[in-house]
């Protein structure tokens, strides 16, 4: 068989994905799997359970695309049309399948229950089709084959659409898909805005590849970190590594010191895995972000090993009571200020007996602000193996505000620690 | 003009919407203002940059659906071509449009540079469309007649695209949608499972709605957090809020005490309302959550007139030095225990001065777990207006843990807040 699968359109089935409500997600892990496999996705479509507007676009997908995936409407409900409808754009017949009605009675029986007449339609299949078992749920899938083409019929749920295609899909896309094999990199910084990235990191990602390896890259943005994929596609797996880390050192020493990872690590676990190389501990003393920083840096499993824990210092008199910052400290300067930041700081290392103190205290708005500190203002400031202080200016609103005022403190933190070697 | 618009198709335009990483989320936001006008989203579709495809798209889905939306492709590059598929579709042809080309021009100027020449395309219109002027951005969108069906055009950033629609998409399709009527409302529950909520409310919310008010629900589960979405469909908005209300109301009495919300506020909302309503402050010790209880608490804007701050007590020293946990209670039963709760409760409350104290201890995993205290074990307690311990044990992974933990920990609050009157 030539590589004749090079193409793919994807179609979600379900009026329930119509709503304002629910995103069909399946169509990302399909597309990250048939990608892997040299395929490209060009198209894919939500559709109401109605059989004649499913089997146009069956019939229309098929005039472009070598792959149609359909997700969902495989039930026992009326409301279930998917397999007639890619039964008639085929113009095929059905018949009922004796083994995987048997198969279905069989997974009722293993719970004690008969099978409920209506599903036997499950056991339908289109002359021609392959019956792709589903050990999850009652509804199978369906291979089937239109010429050079193949349409491929996948239950809506994820935990029955991910193993069966890994398990029943991509070994029949085998050999029919072009030989192409596929690497993925990712570098994640903090501290630069979305275009100051792109200002430095374009130059350099616009000239990878060569003309045995294609890269693409793509931003994603999110606030206070930005990630850098590089996809790497040719013939050759050890050439496009070579190709991606040439790539991955470049875009890192240009963007040095802001890049944290390039490994897929957190910055949070960035953090834990340098605090722990020194044996350190860290503890916190929060007031705009009120928890935050403490919440994303114990998202790590086993932090409680370098994390001592922290003091949400939102009311003034628990700056003075529990993190011991002076009352002149804060009437002269006011609770955003780098001295008061720099008392919270070591307040919290001391009083926690931590070898690190961070501090974060500022404006998140919606209310509070000044012209003198106007909201977005934030204070960060660093306590043990070095004594730091900043003063930072964030957009967005609140939410944004108290993300990227986390990632300014525990990236202070992760800096410090390096530059302590 | 009779009431012709009834249904709409939504087609998403761009090659990076095809990737692995990246969803097309207006459609959501074009679904829900449809819905509201009456107008039932029948396909959606995600095509690449291809003028082809996406004309020969336009013009199948203009035969299904009387409304087709696009969004993106509006920009000034060659890989934007959303106008000319668009005009291709309907065979018209396209001029430039003078205002339009002043209105970008002006808008460079305002920021004090020279509108570059590629900009010009965004000021090709076709023929008998209407120009939609696009205040935050360059890409102005365009409403087309085609017939008595419509086709518009709309930019992709959602800060451009969502005030363009509700200033003039939809008073254009007023008096156009049908004469129906759409109300919502939310029931937001926290301490009962999905599956425990759809036992109870199922026979309710199958029962609601008569002749002239079609009632539909779905429920939506988030670890913590139940919702059921109540969306009733007449021709009279007074009979929908009536048949809604008594809905809301039944499920609501069923539900009781597990019900937090009926008009859309979250559960930190609500506990600050009722903190605030008492002239009560709160403080909150943490262990397992480290942060999240209070970083949860403090979205809600104005949050400092009810929050004092916290203690987050991830090692044992940090109970006993800061929050006054006697030794021997964590010797004897340990950290993860009601007294360890119930002392760590007081313990904040006093500290900080606030009235309110609130804690929570517990095994978030993977590890930590034993036989008598498994991964999923945690302890809520209170103290101030009542003293009150309870022991759960949640299921799923450490950030689901976690986020049950915080629900159950504001339920405490609010409970008790409640039975103080």
């Amino acid at each position: 068989v030539p590589a004749d699968i090079r193409t793919a359109e994807i179609v979600a089935v379900g009026s329930e994905l119509l709503t304002p409500h629910r995103l069909d997600t399946n169509s990302l892990y399909l597309t990250g799997r048939l990608n892997d496999l040299g395929v490209k996705v060009h198209a894919k479509a939500v559709v109401r359970d109605d059989r004649g507007e499913l089997a146009a676009w069956i019939r229309l997908a098929l005039t472009r695309a070598d792959l149609v995936i359909t997700t969902g409407g495989l039930g026992p409900t009326d409301d279930d049309i998917t397999r007639e409808a890619v039964t008639d754009a085929l113009g095929l017949t059905m018949r009922e399948d004796g083994a995987t009605l048997q198969a279905i009675r069989e997974r009722f029986r293993a719970r004690g229950l008969e099978m409920p007449a209506i599903n036997v339609r499950q056991a339908m299949v289109p002359e021609g089709a392959v019956v792709l078992s589903n050990p999850r749920g009652s509804a199978p899938g369906l291979w089937i084959d239109a010429g050079r083409r193949a349409v491929v019929l996948l239950p809506g749920p994820p935990r029955e659409l991910q193993p069966m295609f890994d398990h029943d899909v991509a070994p029949r896309l085998s050999g029919r898909t072009p030989p192409v094999a596929l690497r993925r990199r990712v570098i994640k910084i903090t501290g630069r805005s979305e275009s100051h990235v792109d200002e430095i990191a374009q130059p350099i990602y616009t000239r990878l590849g060569d003309a045995d390896v294609q890269v693409d890259t793509s931003i994603l943005a999110a606030p206070g970190q930005i990630e850098i994929h590089l996809e790497g596609r040719g013939t050759d797996a050890h050439r496009i590594d070579a190709v991606l880390t040439a790539g991955v050192e470049k875009l890192a020493s240009a963007l040095a010191p802001y890049v944290f990872s390039d490994d897929g690590r957190t910055l949070e676990a960035v953090v834990g895995d340098e605090l722990k190389a020194r044996g350190w501990r860290i503890a916190v003393a929060e007031s705009c972000t009120a928890g935050l920083a403490l919440g994303r840096l114990t998202e790590v499993a086993g932090s409680s090993a370098w994390v001592a824990g922290g003091i949400v210092a939102y009311a003034n008199e628990v700056k003075t009571d529990q993190l011991g910052v002076p009352a002149a400290l804060l009437d002269e300067h006011g609770a955003v200020s780098e001295p008061v930041a720099q008392a919270m700081a070591s307040g919290v290392r001391e009083r926690l007996h931590a070898d690190v103190g961070v501090a974060i205290t500022g404006i998140a708005g919606p209310d509070g602000g000044s012209p003198a500190k106007p909201v977005g203002t934030v204070v960060v400031a660093l306590s043990g193996p070095r004594e730091l202080v900043k003063t930072l200016r964030f957009a967005g609103d609140r939410q944004m505000v108290r993300a990227q005022s986390v990632a300014a403190a525990l990236d202070m933190v992760r800096r410090a620690a390096l530059s302590r070697g």
